[in-house]
């Protein structure tokens, strides 16, 4: 297993291939551009945009206009000149928001997101619209896993995290209600992030479920991520000090353990020797039965009720431009549940957030698998996001960290799992595990 | 005290004086068409607009050739050709949506929200929007108080609990963030009902506080909004049978009680006494101070958090167009309020959340006060929240129905809570003290 894989390459050669946070350093300090890096970006789009297609809405005259007046503004906050990628389900004022659908052509958001008003506070620009799966759901997009485009980049934040992974855009944002931002991170091997359910505002974003629809944030490292979170949180940015000494890890295999790929769990379980190597307590988590049996239905009762009321205009008036899936896969299927079972899958799910907040007075950290294993063949399916969705369903934080490459030398990722409203803590720990994995641990 | 006081008058003379389920049963039967209904509705408000102002928009032609549509198709739901007012912050394809805010003039929104499309989809007309505060917050509309024009209606629901109030529309729907559907319906003599949490969705709705929004109901009977109820969760409409028998009744006076006038006081208590003389078995209901102690702050702090970032569009952009009631009231204070702080307090409603829950094993309902008194003087101030916003904060079902008549003659009201998601039971009991105050107990 190559372990030093990731996105970035070994040497920075042009203002694309900085981070983020370098990015923000280099431009505050008066040593890059926003209009160089902007046009860095915007060029390495040009020549990589046929085979990665992660661009929804681009306009370049537009984006290089927004940089050259933020170099002649002072700096006026964390991400100065910065540009991200949004994904096109979020509002932008004044850019076209599509869905990947057919429903809504020419449809331009009069506000922005709450989100994209954030990042302008903050000093960032919007770079465009990154590609979507139809309404956040599974039918796919164009977009193309930049490590070898005859494979699926994930979903359904395909175009943010196969752009951010080709260093088109440092920074992306995505949502994750089932496994939306972990599994295509992981899938192009960057870095994934799901906050803690309410922390970060939805205001803005197309529902899908609103019990579960979180933001999803990505970059090429962590402290990437954690600036934009907050950014996005709209607290002052304040990184944690890499931290994994005298960490008490839960290694947690569950029942979808056996789901996952020889690659996939080997790269838990070797991060977790790793872990054990550095003076970490490891444990296993076992997840009681009789609270999480029927934890994968409950999540698909609670997503598919809340879809079909959240798409009752598109459904009424447009059924027949809904792709299969979406229509028969969800909307119908949250038609047909009762609003006894929702509600009981509701409490369920509340039975099963006490749990584990009450689980995580005796370790740090969740460690498991990301995705099932390297991104599949093929652009029509997204991969299963079962590795995701207990997480979000719990409303804990979650991330995932590129570890090294599978079988057909594709990125593999793992996750790590927080206490929910402990993302700093997060953090700082994956900020640790981070560096033990460049290490070559 | 005047018991037998409620908006509707003696007999029904007129389409528009016909409730919801009245109004529904005779146009399935054919005896009314949805055009005499809509036509009355509408010299309703020719009669009354310039005394009332309800109504943000509307559109009498279009409103009657909906209807006329309506007479033409097959009855297609529960609310075929009954015509209901949407406040002016949620969407409806194709009528300009304001907010009761110069920021946005000529909006027209693309698509439904969820809870418009389902009472297309049940058969329903969207009469028009009715007015609104700025943004769902508190500055106030011009509506007036259609038992005193110089009486506020309340908010932020005003102009829909107004227009029901006034049978210029039967089914009106608005919002609840903290007393905002209670506090108008009761001092407008009507029926106002706040769901679980949860329960309905909000897409298309926008937002103030996602950890609190909560759609609102009003209409001149239980049985009304029993109907709307039905029809926006998406459930077949099967009305519960009026119960308050062996009912356990817990008795909320908690610290906002001394703060409420005397005649608010004397309308539970009164109501107590006569549920207690039908049987009914009384018990106090007190909110330990360890758990209940700051909820009035928590949910500020929850709220204006939330909304600092809500409205982070229009706080970049239009600081100068928003009043400073939100501005400096709601979002400088929600940016004053740090992470910890509003996480803390997050965790602190969970904990009244479940405590809550539990009480409910001993008790079928809670009463309580539904406003501070009858509706005050000058339309300026909408009235205190407080009476309302601890249950928004705890996620129960809500529900205040009229019960006679202060010193002023203005209507009083009071309020019944149910557990979390047992919406249907606190029906069947809402349907009950409805009976029993009819019969002027």
């Amino acid at each position: 297993m190559n372990l030093s894989m990731t996105a970035a390459p070994a040497a920075a050669t042009e203002p694309c291939d900085l981070s983020a946070t370098e990015a923000a350093a280099a431009i505050a300090a008066r040593e890059l551009s926003s209009q160089e890096l902007v046009a860095s970006c915007l060029n390495r789009i040009a020549r990589r945009d046929d085979a990665v297609r992660a661009w929804a809405h681009l306009d370049p005259e537009q984006a290089l206009a927004r940089a050259r007046a933020a170099d002649a503004r002072p700096p006026s906050g964390p991400l100065h000149g910065v540009p991200v990628g949004l994904k096109d389900i979020i509002d932008v004022a004044g850019m076209p928001t599509g869905f990947n659908s057919p429903i809504y052509p020419g449809y331009v958001p009069a506000a922005d997101s709450a989100c994209a008003a954030m990042i302008r506070k903050a000093g960032g620009l919007i770079l465009g619209k990154t590609v979507t799966t139809e309404f956040a759901n599974r039918h796919p997009g164009p977009t193309r896993n930049p490590h070898d485009p005859a494979r699926t980049p994930g979903g359904s934040s395909q175009g943010s995290c196969a752009g951010v992974a080709d260093r088109q855009v440092p920074l992306g944002i995505g949502t994750q209600t089932s496994g939306s931002i972990v599994r295509p991170a992981a899938f192009c091997g960057i870095v994934g992030y799901k906050p803690s359910f309410g922390e970060v505002s939805r205001v803005g974003v197309k529902p899908h479920s609103g019990s579960l629809d979180t933001l999803g944030l990505c970059g090429r490292s962590v402290g990437d991520v954690e600036l934009l979170r907050a950014v996005l949180v709209g607290v002052p940015y304040r990184p944690e000090a890499p931290s994994c000494l005298s960490l008490r890890v839960a290694l947690c295999r569950g029942e979808s353990w056996e789901a996952a790929e020889p690659c996939s769990r080997q790269a838990v379980e070797e991060t977790a020797a790793a872990l054990v190597q550095a003076g970490a307590e490891l444990r296993e988590l076992e997840l009681p039965p009789a609270i999480f049996g029927g934890w994968l239905d409950d999540h698909r009762r609670i997503a598919n009720f809340e879809s079909a009321r959240s798409f009752g205009h598109e459904k009424r008036l447009f059924a027949d431009k809904l792709s299969r899936d979406l229509y028969e896969g969800r909307i119908r299927d949250g038609e047909r549940c009762t609003v006894d079972d929702y509600i009981a899958a509701q409490r369920r799910a509340e039975a099963m957030r006490g749990w584990m907040d009450e689980a995580f007075d005796n370790f740090d950290v969740v460690l498991t698998v990301a995705a099932a294993g390297e991104a599949p063949l093929g652009l029509a399916h997204t991969g299963d996001a079962r590795f995701n969705s207990l997480w979000t369903l719990l409303y804990t934080p979650c991330l995932t960290l590129p570890r090294g490459t599978g079988p057909n030398g594709m990125p593999l990722g793992i996750q790590l799992v927080g206490r929910r409203f402990e993302d700093e803590r997060l953090f700082a720990i994956a900020g640790g595990v981070e560096r033990l994995i460049a290490a070559g641990s």
